[in-house]
């Protein structure tokens, strides 16, 4: 929580504003896809967006802060995305709902000389409930590694960091 | 609600991503002054961001993906909503409220030879009752068809699909 | 609240487009740097943002709407959000909290012949506290003056004026 020491998420952003911005934009169109994409229950092409070898991770701000990545969902490698993908497809875990993210506040913090880059954004995920209201089913960060493979953009490590610490037991679901 | 067959809304980017990004910006822009107008309640102006010959639309989720295009509010033609938005602007018909759109995730999905083109948001509606806290009205998504008349960009069509299942009855404004 | 007379918030975009999106590109990084530095406590750093003869000020709308711009929070020189700064990052004045920003909607509305330039975004403030669901904690706009000192943008004035009404005692920190 917000105390003296909490400032180890904090990552200055280190790169010239005109190559920060170009590559925002790139990160924001590939955000739309990812989030378009689980929004519409197409989770099934969920492991397109990364790499074979990557890593997938969603952990509470409070673990993330104190530098213990023990995580709520942990996945490396496209193929254990893609069993996860497939599972979750076939199956009706929960009540149904409708997910919608807002994403926001993209910023690119690092570039190496590879090409590699780091990326942050805020996210929402709003969920609603056969006749409920909208509600706010989770809030937090990504912090992203990208790579490109060709033209195409791809995660090769996402970290799903939340502050909503009631997580109800769905998070099956990829974020 | 979120099965098997609710990809229907899914459509999937299909233009260069520098291209993409550079109508995005565009349509940020114009929904960025769109907004300001409704959440200032500058609804009188709201019929300039259309072309004449138009269709708004609001629709729930659930009938749009079943492909039942019918709708809570229907208009066709600049005319209609000019009718629309006089009446609203003389009429108090609900409690005084805020509103405040939040509208990120956008998408330019596909691009014609004659210059219109597809684009996607996700927006919240916030709103805020006298001495209220500050809740999610409606979420959703836009689903629109932009062309161009001179410099101008124009809303040909704009469906507003909301997954927000209860509605108050005060959606007489637009969204 | 909503009604005939409160449009006196709505500035019409009149720059041209090009220009306005090249600004506002800017203004989202720098957004998204100044939300990234609140949201994880690093309020110490907060008057980096701003020119040393610089306004900061958080104002109902109702008051804004008024042209009252007696505001809930008031200050005029960095100095002065310096000392506010460090007061606040040595005082637990209020609960353990998680603080993000959402901010979307930015426009780029006029720039004058010196390079300094009108912006506007909306934002919401979520706060999830321990154990407890993350909430819309206020929801409003930014209307800032932006200047440049060398390469960096910086706030000659930001004004926060927030739609919700009710305000937890805790606004020390700012927004």
């Amino acid at each position: 929580m917000q105390s003296a020491n909490t400032t180890s998420l904090y990552v200055p952003q280190t790169l010239p504003v005109a190559r920060a911005i170009a590559l925002r934009h790139e990160v924001e169109a590939f955000n739309a896809e990812y989030c378009a994409m689980l929004d519409t229950g197409s989770v099934e092409r969920w492991p397109e967006f990364f790499v074979e070898d990557c890593i997938y991770r969603i952990t509470a701000r409070e673990n993330a802060e104190l530098n213990m990545p023990v995580g709520l969902v942990y996945a490396q490698g496209r193929a254990m995305l893609h069993d996860r993908a497939i599972a979750i497809s076939r199956t009706q875990m929960f009540a149904p709902r409708y997910n919608l993210h807002i994403v926001s506040n993209t910023r690119v913090t690092s570039e190496s000389p590879n090409g590699e880059f780091a990326a942050q954004a805020n996210f929402m995920l709003l969920q609603t409930l056969i006749e409920g209201p909208t509600t706010i089913h989770m809030a937090g960060s990504y912090f992203d590694r990208f790579v490109r493979e060709g033209q195409q953009l791809l995660l090769k490590e996402r970290q799903v960091i939340y502050d909503t610490t009631i997580i109800a037991n769905d998070l099956v679901y990829p974020v």
